[in-house]
């Protein structure tokens, strides 16, 4: 690593981040259960936590899932991931050097595992000592200005020399000069797609050369998988949740790297903007940004200032939502029925639910879960649900 | 007045500023008085107000002026401003239509009167309705970008809209493009020197142009007085002090603008700052003072909301020190003596001076007072004072 430059050298991040140790090795049969649960149609991070929790394994649950999708009256039956076709996503992403990782196995970015919505299994591809480092996430227009390319460039350039991984989304523009100040110093490049479906197929070049660096790539989907335009916010969470904070280079109004700052937000990160002249349109968003709390940027050392303290205590595995808040499938009808009775297009919290149904929170929690795998539930931030 | 922009309409300033009304006339003979008090050497507005206070009329405190200076040990004995030149002034003054107006008269910009360093007697021209209504100040670069003064322009143009006056300080640059762009709906000059001696002099034109449309000018500064470089800072108390807000539009690293800034701060006025890239040195000091917690601004509805709630409340005459802070011109010769001894290059406060000189506070303040009538004393923010 370069040496230090003095403006920058407040603090030097170039360690582990603090976590808690690894405890967790899953078994390569287990593994394969785990792709299978998380695989399952109307599956996300979260029903998988629920239903380990409550089966105490992924093949317990895997059993269970025809029968609770039935209870949730599914429009149509979701398709359940067979053995076969997790080995051989198992198999493919072996060949590409691609580890399905579980939150507590090292490698796994520790800041992103403690999420409630962390994924059961990251594709992770590279070096997965740069994924345990401390990760600034830099994003931003993919039609940038010269000026912002500019800036970005000298900001991964700043932050990887003060010891900072460099996160991004691998896109054209603010991504793609941040990826490229950092390889050096080491940068991940997080996928919307799978490992072997890089967008925009023009940064297959760019990702090699991140790897071939001491870099990494994640990615939750399967291989495979081609990025539709929903990826890519669902992607984003990723790339803040990883991070200690999100450095916003360059953003219109109403563009992707502001939904980026506001999961950013919501999950507790440090959220930093670029300012920019009224009179530009790329600024809008960023000025915006700063207007709403977010930490005016021109400098590495505005970013490596505000995340110090933060830096100091370990990542708070205990934030997360409590493991095994239990679950209870004995609901009775006529007590599913009034559940259902109560939930509508318009979003309602799971305590309004619980107090109105007069049911208990693990009967609510179960009747959800059910109409969740059979597709019929949508979740919103804010434990808000509503009927889809 | 235009009507009302919809985005704009968050307020109607259209109305006078909420004061406590007008008590105070001076007849011409006080003014005469009042004049050559604050013209004669070491009389600054706050000791102009403790000599007042103390000796009941300016008459008074005139004939005790050369014993005090005596008191201080003048290293060369303060000119007294003479009853002839006094007339002179006032005649002249008068003759380019400049009212010299106390604090508590009409005319005078209510916020700016309550400082503690008001001037005793402000040089006003124009329309002094202008002076009375809600005053948004815009300060910035003399060398501005293009798309500085443009944002300059509309800022003045929608606050004026809304009902505010600008202020600024006649200045190439931002300051021209605001007042050029306030003319009709009203804009008033702050002047560094005396009302006929117009800086820079091309501007005279522009001042002609704000006076004819319902503007003002005002200046604490005797008629003839060419502003040298110390005045600038000294008359950015008065921008920002007539103003409920600055704007700060393009500023480099320590440039003018800022010290109206923090000036504007100190006096408790909000501040406001254009962003700009980092990329971009007019934009370091605007970006510097949100970093230090202005507000960021990009359109006139950013100043609007951060002033209404201060609008709602009256003008706080009581925020002044209160009047009448006794003195005791009887200090013993040790005494005296004592406190000399505890002053020094290094600016101390006033409370630590009577703590660690063992007397009473109006005894320290006399004896200050006539170290200051002695050309002795430098008095500094926050009521600190060192000897010069």
């Amino acid at each position: 690593m370069a040496p230090l430059p003095h403006s920058l050298g407040l603090i030097h991040a170039g360690r582990m981040d603090i976590r808690t140790p690894s405890t967790t090795h899953l078994t390569d049969a287990q593994r394969i259960d785990w792709l299978r649960l998380i695989r399952s149609d109307n599956v996300g991070p979260r029903t998988f936590r629920s239903l380990i929790n409550h089966f105490g394994s992924a093949r317990a649950a895997l059993e269970r899932l025809p029968d609770l999708a039935r209870r949730g009256v599914a429009a149509r039956p979701g398709r359940i991931c067979s053995e076969d076709d997790a080995r051989t996503e198992f198999a493919a992403s072996k060949r590409l050097g691609v580890s399905l990782l579980a939150p507590d196995e090292a490698g796994y970015p520790p800041r992103l595992a403690v999420l409630d919505d962390a994924p059961p299994l990251l594709g992770v591809r590279g070096a997965l000592e740069a994924l345990m480092r401390p990760v600034i996430a830099i994003v931003g227009s993919r039609n940038a200005s010269g000026a912002g390319l500019k800036l970005a460039g000298t900001l991964a350039r700043d932050l990887g020399d003060a010891g900072f991984v460099i996160a991004s989304g691998l896109a054209r523009g603010i991504d793609q000069a941040a990826h490229r100040a950092s390889i050096e110093s080491g940068t991940v490049a997080v996928l919307a797609g799978g490992h072997d479906r890089i967008y925009p197929p023009e940064h297959e070049d760019l990702l090699a050369k991140i790897i071939g660096n001491g870099g990494a790539a994640i990615s939750e989907m399967p291989m495979g998988h081609v990025p539709r335009a929903r990826d890519f916010p669902r992607r984003n969470r990723l790339i803040s949740g990883a991070a200690l904070g999100v450095v916003v280079v360059e953003a219109a109004l109403r563009s992707g790297s502001l939904i980026t700052a506001r999961i950013a937000a919501e999950q507790g990160r440090e959220v930093f903007a670029v300012p920019g002249s009224p009179l530009d349109p790329r600024a809008a968003g960023t000025n915006d940004l700063i207007k709403q709390g977010a930490t005016l940027t021109t400098e590495a050392a505005d970013v490596i200032n505000a995340v110090a303290p933060i830096m100091e205590r370990p990542v708070a595995f205990e934030a997360r939502e409590p493991d095994g808040e239990p679950l209870d499938f004995e609901a009775g009808a006529s007590e599913r029925a009034r559940i259902i009775d109560l939930l509508g297009p318009s979003p309602i919290s799971l305590d309004d639910l619980i107090r109105m149904s007069d049911a208990s929170a693990a009967i609510v929690r179960s009747v959800l879960l059910e109409l969740e795998l059979a597709g019929r539930l949508e979740r919103h931030g804010g434990g808000l649900v509503s009927l889809i």
